[in-house]
């Protein structure tokens, strides 16, 4: 089996953490092929950065879909999930969905802790988009932006650990999901130090990414595909899929 | 008063009317600065599509933004209107959004009519992303999609009333919204035929527009604006932008 | 355009600066009519003010409503709004339900600041009446009720900016409303001190009366139109209408 | 005990029945005292019909509300009554609300089945007042509105049958709440021949009242009472009531 | 009348102050036949518990239904109650529901105030499970859990008054319900010493039992019965019941 | 990896296709250790049966948790799900919760076909547990219940065809669930048939239960964990763990 893991955030130096983690969950079961956008923005944090990462996702996948059997989409946020869902023919899995619906079957109700205030609303939109706000009890951050995103998992490894447990005893969360691709690897570091279940997104995606290609839907029979038609400034790959070929 | 219109749809036949509404409910008070997209699909009808044509969209803004007062985003589904939104210190007006605002304030329970199934998702998710799906009696369109979409607006005219027929009578709509850029004009020449009160998207997008703009808001004290950051890939103007220029 | 603005409140007071900020806006698009209530309360504040007032209201529309436009409900709490909608055949917009929408046209999740704890519950109440409570950050008001609520613009000003830097800061709102008649023309006063996008409800709900007039809906055809029916006790004028005149 | 029963609509031969049922549900327990509305319209049927009457509720209740231990609101609708319970300080019930929470503890899902078309929207926002549209099915109604609202209990009575048992066999409703005053007696005449449970909403708003009134609730204590105020135009006993007297 | 009150708890010292409320508030109406579980647990405080004690309330019910006119459940989280109400042709009724469903006719907004953080999350979801979770206002409890459940009553006598006022002044509650079988009787102890109107939750569900077999519903018209069927290791009394018998 | 699949139905002619399936999903991953009911009713269809069945549910995990690394709750329905997860140190995964989460992530909206009309209501129930109910088209079944639930699977299979048909042309499912343990291999045997992803129920709680062990949630750190209690009538395993041992 093979997962195509895209980081859609230009920073190799995320990719590499993240596809550890994946390729540790996914052990001789899945081969991780891991790949960087050459386009767009070092990190994604706002709808505008979202809707444009987004479309270049969707163009990496275009190029190899044939060759791999699920695609995992690696930044928090999950830009371009839904219209790759709909464009491919093959499971596409979004970090954050596959974070939030797992903990949804490890708790009642689920957390986000992340490290900087400028992305908790757009985690927050995440859990509307999966449809199960009332069971989440919010996203809690640090109070200001870190000076890098590099070394947030190190740096904040303290305010982490104090987030989460504001995340299960104030807020009564049972699961709180580490969110953001800079808090790989986050969540087993600390997780005999904190109350609570922890989940990390890239484990959680591979786990789903995994289950999902084992369940083999049939995509041939698809529904909701859109309709074939041309397009222009399109790579050829990605006009290709659109053109239904 | 200078309102941007711009069509993410590649289709000119569709600009001239939508220009030509949106300038008759201006009149003298704004001047319609209508273009239509260069790139991307003749008309878009999935989230696939939305995702490419919105990134267009956000950089077509930025070509323009400095030099009007107020954006009309022409395609109902209002691809790149969140992230216009973000990013952009000016008024930002969806046709959809627009569409069903207006409607919310004509009566106390709204539908919407299109000219294809392909389009029923699409419009209802538009819907779901205002809020008001309590609100929300459905989408009514025809049950294949039409030959072409240029001529829709003429070929369908008695579908139309019918459908608008339906959504008052069966699913109790008070008002209707004629959706989709092909449908434009639509709503008043078929308004003495049915019951309900119908809107046009464009119309409804042109009126809220000036309004944004005379209640001049202070877009230079907003909130939420993205952190500036740096880019590959993106046009000069639209990468300016994002670097916070 | 001539543009029927009803105080529900008896207070003479408040209905000039309210008038004064909807001519503003209207320049020379629509002549204003401002009328103030001759029955009821010096200032509503609860729902059964509002039950007795909202009557009064139609009664007032009864006796302009060929005269007029649009009408525009001069309280935020918008007495009477529902009930006027339905009986009457042309465009009728309430202060709190035309900022809200306005609201959520200028970014995604907006809170009302208003004056007095009094207010708070029915102010909410009015949101959940729109339906666009899932992006209502909650009502910011002082803690204690104002000695006058002729002078409140001024004696609370620094209150108020205080309380929109909360709704901003701590709740996470884009817009804030300055909600309550005695607060007209607070928005323009403090907009440069403050972050965040502020509403003047009285001047949100002239630019949608006029937009709403420009539409031009064909009221002739609306639906949901109350059964012609005799009344005892109401003043000719609004029987006539219920009688279906 | 003496319990207020309110006939809002000033029909005298639907207060008797409605009396006559709800005397019934009390025996020795309480005493009715039945008064029918000396204003407003013959049978309420829109909002705007709500709005009138309900101030006209008021002002019954005002010359009353010393000389008994609770008030009925004798109209599915219940016109005036969140407006009553904010002023008055005893139990005030409604033949709408109270029917729903009924069939709220006799089943799952409810449905309310009632005599004409134009009472569908007002009945389905009752329940929307009380929050339980989750558990609500919908109203089924005959397709046309009758010629007379005096004798539709028995002139329909095949129709209502056939209508519950849509109710329960379609949409899956375990209750069925047969609404509108001149339904009055029709749940215990076709209980026998109709598949599901059946609630009489003046028996449910009577059995409620009475238990409210033993349950003895504090009402000197109460909290989110209106602040007391001059006012204009009302009756004296009304007047006295807002005062705070 | 015949009410049969099991108390699902095995405690015996529960069900003596619970009997003689519930006999207080049916006075002359009904007798209260009062039984306390003989198997699980001394208090219920988790789902498993509920689970397996709702399994025995079944087992007491079977023995016991065709004797009593209606089956009060008297633990507050209401364990086996959609089951009992789906099983057995006679009203049903749980301390929990009872409460809150007259707490919506008593005001607005509720809250639920109880002695131990354990409870919090259970009594959550029983608001949840009647579907009025958008009028609570949520539950109040002591940050720490009582070293005894046997007197709580008066041991937190000062905290409870403190926990309401909480309720009303900081939340906004209107009503405040005490929730637990060991606050029995707190309601009218400490009533006049507290804002808000309470709740004493085995007093609002007799007095609901009464009124439900005041309407007499036809039970014997029920939809929704299970199908018969054998099974293995229930009680005779119990399997017969499952059995149709 | 040992996973204990626990049929809560007695029924061991349902139990070997589930556990043939759920071994053909495992392959050489994790050993499939499978058990029947020992206790309760041949097939379970309602609460009152979920209820008895949950709790010897939890019986069945006592005596095993040690020896495996998570449970699966092989009954459409998960009778005893919230109350295992709540009880027990590792993953309880119900094969309704594990198909909905599942579908969720293959496409937008799904829906559930299942084999009888008494089912439809419990498998809502089900959905609105999970909280997705807004992303669900409903449940789709024969009008009548089957003579034997045993050969369900080929005497209803034209029927089942039409049931996924209607569900995703009609309803708008892009993901059809085949819900019901005598439905297990359905999905395989028809996915070609048919329009829309398929989901297995058996199959997608397999899954989701290796990829939860995968995961490696710390339970040792799980909050919201009953307290330890004595008990009464319990197997001495399950006593054990209700008393904390």
């Amino acid at each position: 089996m093979r997962l195509l893991m895209i980081n859609p955030n230009m920073t190799e130096a995320m990719t590499r953490p993240m596809a550890r983690v994946a390729q540790g969950i996914a052990g001789d079961t899945a081969e991780i092929i891991a790949l960087t956008a050459a386009q767009g923005f070092p990190y994604i944090s706002s709808r505008a950065e979202a809707q444009i990462a987004g479309a270049h996702v969707l163009d990496v996948i275009a190029h190899h879909h044939d060759s791999v059997d699920a695609v995992i989409i690696a930044a928090f946020g999950d830009p371009g999930l839904m219209a790759a869902r709909e464009l491919f023919d093959l499971p596409v899995v979004g970090m954050a969905e596959a974070a939030i619906l797992t903990a949804a079957m490890l708790g009642d109700r689920f957390s986000i802790v992340t490290f900087s205030p400028h992305m908790a609303r757009w985690y927050g939109d995440c859990v509307r988009q999966t449809g199960l706000e009332a069971r989440f009890t919010g996203v809690r951050c640090p109070k200001t932006a870190p000076v890098s995103v590099d070394t947030v998992a190190t740096d904040l490894r303290a305010d982490l650990i104090g987030l989460v447990e504001e995340a299960t005893a104030r807020d009564g969360a049972d699961v709180v999901i580490l969110g953001g691709a800079p808090l790989t690897g986050v969540a087993s570091d600390i997780a005999s130090e904190v109350q609570g279940l922890l989940v990390d997104p890239i484990a959680a995606a591979t786990a789903q990414a995994i289950g999902l290609v084992r369940l083999a839907p049939t995509y041939g029979r698809r529904v909701a595909r859109p309709v074939a038609k041309p397009s222009t400034g399109l790579s050829p790959a990605l006009a290709r899929v659109i053109a239904g070929g």
